[in-house]
């Protein structure tokens, strides 16, 4: 069965040499002959070893009757979007690294991909070579998950451990970050926290089978965050990491956030570092399970690519389980919807305001649990007084 | 479809209550009605909401056209070994939490599952909750897997962390163990690295695909463990933990041990403490990738019992991927075949023999990498001028 291969650039190169290079590893995996087939790019690439695959036009791969799935690693919404929507309804499967697209346009791929028969596969979105989709569609489908909170961008988490560990500025780290290469040279949809919200939000959507739409959830990114912040919560015991959170409500809802929050020193998640990811699973029947793995990468990424395509060459129908609908009304709970703890640093005569508080060191306190909205109360008594400097959740 | 369960001990109890508490989630991840059938076992459970389902007669169980799958959790190799085998020479597929059973006897039965088109699935077996085998056989099976690592015994974990934080000695922290269930009245299986082994032989198994006998594998429990080696170690910025390892060397064959051995404090394998476990892995495409999770207790290992249910559901056929073979010759490479560097405890005047060596603090140092031959002759040179006091494998 041939693979075609939509954009060359870092992942998608990656899915090629490993199919050529472990051609024997795959086809053993899938139970039948994997093959590179067509690559598709608008550049030129002469000089390398299956030059020859190349092509520029995706009505050529469309039309291969040979090609059984195609694998994206183009990025963005379009031309992406329409050439798998192609390929689906001509009855291959397609499987894809494509973040963006999957969390805009996963329901309706997902749906095209049920009625013909075939396979939407996304592995490689979130958590680079984590195997995380499968055992969350698969090994845990009935193990009842309530919450999950993920480490899901690396280049944040390579800033966050840059400032831990040295006590390096943001701006310095984030230098430090680009110059790596693990930071790109319009960092926003990292540190703001896009990447991370886009990823839980399809986590969310695979596991309670409605989408859960990225603009609906609260995103705060990085670039708020202080060395001092970082300092005063390692002092009391904590590590801040981008989070990104999604939690099952009783009435069916789902509360999700992205935002800094303080993790135990010690936990599991603390430990996470550099450009690592992980995700922190809660189960009614399993208690907690933590998948943790390189979140990016070439390789890394290009062999949850290439896990999907095995997976795709080994079904023999739709997969059941990867689905999910556009729902009539969204399933977002509301910012309001779930109180939290916050670790906050205020600067001023504040103490009896926050008197019955958990003082954590000078002018560092824990809220009770509090929703956004009373924490605004909070907040307004707080700068009668003083200033607050910063507020983190706490996550346990 | 109808599943027996053999065993109505701690695991077996445990899948009946989620068949039947959870039977909608698990049949609609099944893809069809999964039904709790007849529940085997030689005590009587009268006042018990499904006492009727009880049978003491295995033949019973065998000849029910109904039961399509069989999910064992008695323990031990008979008559556990021929109830399964029977089981799948009839066609029905056999889900086991049974380590003894999978690690001596796997190979057989995963041949006559294939040779009856049934399968025989076993991940509650190693690593309790987590979804561990699954991943290990499905996403990363060309992904080139070179080494495990694992903290595969509660217990010991748990004894391990009582030593290290609260400086517990040993026979304390298993009197403690004892007292909240998590230590058996005869505590060898796990002190002594006997379950660890047997768990990391099924993994190393699995990964490549011919059996790795547990009497192969140098197997070293924690008993010798003493509260100064755990506090010399955590002055120089390590963990010890008890590690189940598997290596695949250049040859193809396996190096294997289970051993006391030192972790960086702050990397992702020292921060599992208490009862839980976690198994890293690596592989040439993915890097790293850590797994952790609740390694027993009722409702997690009744869980992935559950998982393998849905599977053999699932599954139209046998899954090719789940086998090892007895091979001719032994996989195991040798004790001999890896040199380690270990992190040692003396007294006495042995400053100028270990010359050379990185010194850690006043009587701990840490040597170049070494086999075990190689040890010998080190610890006959530091006992000719003091006595060596601990000898600990680091593992990088």
């Amino acid at each position: 069965m041939k693979t075609a291969v939509l954009g060359h650039g870092t992942v998608g190169s990656g899915v090629c040499e490993i199919l050529l290079d472990r051609k024997k590893d795959v086809s053993i995996a899938a139970g039948k002959e994997i093959e590179l087939g067509p690559v598709l790019d608008i550049r030129d690439f002469d000089n390398i070893p299956y030059s020859d695959r190349f092509t520029k036009d995706f009505s050529a791969v469309l039309a291969d009757p040979e090609v059984g799935i195609v694998a994206e690693a183009m990025g963005g919404i379009e031309p992406a979007f329409s050439y798998l929507k192609a390929a689906l309804e001509s009855g291959k499967s397609v499987v894809t690294s494509n973040k963006e697209l999957v969390a805009e346009k996963g329901a309706e791929l997902l749906s095209i991909a049920r009625a013909h028969n075939a396979n939407f596969l996304f592995e490689a979105s979130v958590g680079g070579g984590i195997p995380l989709m499968r055992p969350l569609y698969s090994a845990m489908s009935a193990a009842g998950i309530t919450e999950m909170a993920g480490i899901l961008n690396g280049t944040t988490n390579y800033i966050l451990t840059k400032m831990f560990s040295f006590g390096a500025d943001y701006s310095d780290a984030l230098a430090d970050a680009q110059k790596l290469g693990y930071a790109e040279r319009d960092p926003s949809a990292d540190v703001l926290g896009w990447d991370a919200c886009r990823k839980i939000a399809i986590l969310s959507s695979l596991v309670w089978k409605k989408t859960l739409r990225p603009d609906e959830i609260p995103t705060e990114g990085i670039t708020k965050i202080t060395v001092k912040d970082v300092s005063a919560a390692e002092k009391c015991g904590f590590s801040i990491k981008l989070l990104a959170r999604a939690k099952r409500l009783e009435n069916g809802k789902i509360f999700a956030k992205v935002s800094p929050a303080l993790v135990k020193t010690g936990s599991p998640l603390s430990t996470v570092s550099d450009v690592y990811n992980a995700v922190l699973v809660r189960a009614e029947t399993t208690g907690e399970v933590l998948f943790y793995g390189r979140g990016a990468g070439k390789m890394p990424t290009a062999s949850a690519v290439v896990s999907d395509i095995i997976e795709c060459a080994k079904a023999k129908d739709n997969i059941e389980n990867v689905y999910w609908e556009n729902g009539a009304q969204s399933v977002f709970a509301g910012k309001d919807s779930v109180p939290e703890k916050y670790f906050i640093r205020t600067e001023g005569d504040v103490d009896h305001v926050l008197f019955g508080l958990e003082k954590l060191c000078e002018n560092v306190f824990m809220t009770k649990p509090l929703t956004e909205s009373e924490f605004s109360v909070l907040k307004e008594k707080i700068n009668e007084h003083g200033s607050l400097l910063s507020k983190i959740p706490l996550f346990e």
